[in-house]
């Protein structure tokens, strides 16, 4: 796909990532130029990309966009990624299936239109394979071989796919004591996957060790030093649903939190497209989703509180389980902002969603899906969201990576080989 | 997509399934009306579809087919469906990545392209995806309200799963013993799934009681009674290889022999597209892979017999473990008239290059991949294989769906969360 790339105008930098011009605090808005940093040297604020899009023509670039590959490269120009990114070994992820749900819709009431983002069909079935594409590039505009994060499952993974593709060394590193079927999840991609002796905090302390260490030299760590880019990632579910729904809008988007993150890049995509031309200026609402295992901004968004008193989680959605969310701020500015709101699901609440999305429509959804559809129900019953417009809920990823969730499902009846037993069986 | 819809010409049956004319037996070639049978009333031989694909233009095919969905229906004026197949309620399979495997093309020596067909993206993460959406139409269109198979794994979850988006019941069989992980990924759609006390033949003999008797009236079995449709959908196969190759036949395409249906369809695709004009007419040749511990068709191509002996299944690729496979004489046929081979890989040799496959290009495969590409790596070592053509391996299921297999994979290395803990561990 050829594409406009727009040189950074205000970093001096000589690194192509495309419409990147700059790294931006939301804090204070000082710009520094692109590189491996996180966070502002003014006020400690997180960075983020800023662009440059004032080349584009919509007209031209909704064409570019449609007659892109079918992933998130066709929105190469809106990505802090080179413009012959497609070109490059990676996994291709994204442009997965938006599926319009009358069955669910049915059933929760919905008239105005249902649709599931199915994201379980990325190549390692979640959507964190979007956000470490765009790690990935970063990783290669800044010379590092060694692509690495901490994890407690899905970015493991997705990481360790994604560098094996791309030729580079993998190190990442999890809780020694995780079940085994993560482990060999994260494994076989070949690249070394390192046990830390504690918790989940214990690892990520070490991750920000090694990156002011020696030892971490050209290493990038997607979710650490490589961030603001990797967060970027979480912009083309915005996209895609949208151009899915013939450049249109959704009136409501029910987005699960973990760290916040995918719900602030969900809206930023949202207002990039608005500002772009691609679709029509109009109101739109966010709803966050939490476990209530988990649900350090639900409490705060419920209180109506702009600070998020951290939680120590405890709850089966494991891949949402973060107490301290970074980005909740953020979220319960941009749900109120918009008109939405932040709830939350019991677990009982979130393996009944699980089992009702894939009794009406056949999709398969992680604990993190169960959340999301568990919570859109309930915040139907409140009537905080309208069953009469247009809704998409997101699905992160997928039912087999948390089969121990519903592991009490079974079977119906066991019966001896004769149609005789199978007619006592009542199931006929 | 609008299509054109050819009539049937010679059943005189009402079925709308598209260009479909008829069913043929394929020892005999007599013709019978569409209808939910498999087996000649002549002779007893298979029965396949009959096509009236006389109406076509070439390039008037071509152009509706790059119109169409990014899913199978863009071939549906090939399939047994409707022409209106996309708007009906399914899970919509394929069009799945063909991905350009030069790692892995590197570390087997292969110079002239070598890449893998990835069918772990499908919904249900197989293949069975394909031929189940195949089924589903053709129940709807003979008034079935129920479908059912019998399966040991991958079947049970995508008929499941189809079943509960189409609005079908579906009651599916299986052992009654089977691990949980298989039971919890078959039964989450919510439809009945029952154990039969005994093994697979058991089930199987089972479920051709049931569709002779009342208690069985109304319910369409995807592998049986709908056998004839189910099996085309593989031919997608071969269709969205050519289209994603830029309407190339490859030189060579291994593909794995369960029943050997798969293997027969494949080719059955191909040949449609050189008659239709779609493809250069060139020779290719096709390659069956299995697993040593479950290896008729290859023990028969390599003693050079035209019948196939059975055997009793002894292997990890269980979605392979066909011991009489159906189609095995007419896989002979083939890969002797295309002048490829049929060879088998040991359960070692399948492990190996499931991690093979991973390290390389970041794809986790189902055993039935690690079959195809052992197979592949150990034709290019006898030469039977020729580097330097074009090459395509299927990878027909998902990894996450085997971790049995490969739960020998671990942490490279276990530390304390220290950078001297991670210097002692020598991986840096």
């Amino acid at each position: 796909m050829a594409v406009q790339t727009v040189a950074s105008s205000t970093s001096g930098s000589t690194v192509d990532l495309g419409p990147a011009a700059a790294l931006s605090c939301r804090e204070c808005g000082h710009r520094v130029p692109l590189g491996p940093v996180f966070a502002c040297d003014k006020c400690f604020g997180p960075l983020e990309i800023a662009y440059d899009f004032s080349a584009y023509d919509t007209e031209e670039l909704r064409k570019k966009i449609e007659a892109g590959p079918a992933n998130i490269w066709r929105y190469a120009p809106l990505l802090p990624v080179p413009a012959d990114v497609a070109d490059k070994p990676n996994l291709n992820p994204g442009w997965t299936k938006l599926v319009k749900a009358d069955n669910l819709a049915g059933e929760l009431g919905v008239t105005g239109g249902l649709y599931v983002k199915d994201d379980s069909g990325n190549p390692t079935h979640s959507f964190k394979d979007r956000v470490v594409a765009q790690a990935l590039e970063a990783a290669r505009a800044f010379g590092f071989t060694t692509l690495s994060c901490s994890s407690t499952g899905n970015l493991a993974g997705a990481v360790g796919a994604a560098a094996a593709r791309a030729g580079f060394r993998s190190c990442v590193f999890i809780p020694h004591d995780l079940e085994q079927g993560k482990v060999v999840m994260a494994a076989i991609y070949g690249g070394d996957l390192v046990g830390i002796e504690g918790n989940y905090d214990d690892v990520n302390r070490f991750c920000s060790e090694l990156i002011g260490d020696p030892a971490g030299e050209g290493w990038g760590f997607v979710n650490v030093n490589l961030r603001p880019y990797y967060a970027e990632g979480s912009k083309t579910l915005a996209y895609e649903v949208c151009e899915q729904l013939g450049w249109r809008l959704p009136d409501q988007i029910v987005v699960p939190i973990a760290s916040g993150s995918q719900l602030t890049k969900v809206d930023k995509g949202l207002q990039e497209l608005i500002k772009l031309g691609l679709v029509e200026d109009k109101p739109y609402k966010i709803f966050g989703a939490q476990a209530e295992g988990c649900s350090p901004v639900s409490t705060a968004f419920k209180a109506g509180h702009d600070v998020v008193r951290p939680q120590k989680p405890n709850t089966i959605a494991k891949s949402l389980a973060i107490g301290n969310p970074a980005d909740g701020p953020y979220v319960l500015d941009i749900a109120r902002r918009t008109g939405g709101a932040v709830e939350d699901v019991t677990d009982e609440q979130v393996v009944d969603a699980i089992k009702l999305l894939a009794r009406t429509e056949g999709i398969f959804a992680e604990t993190a899906g169960g959340v999301t559809v568990g919570v859109t129900r309930k915040l139907i019953e409140s009537g905080a969201l309208d069953p009469t417009k247009t809704t998409v809920v997101l699905n992160t990823g997928d039912g087999l990576k948390t089969l121990d969730a519903v592991a009490g499902t079974g079977l119906t009846a066991t019966i001896r080989p004769t149609l005789d037993s199978f007619r006592e069986a009542g199931l006929v």
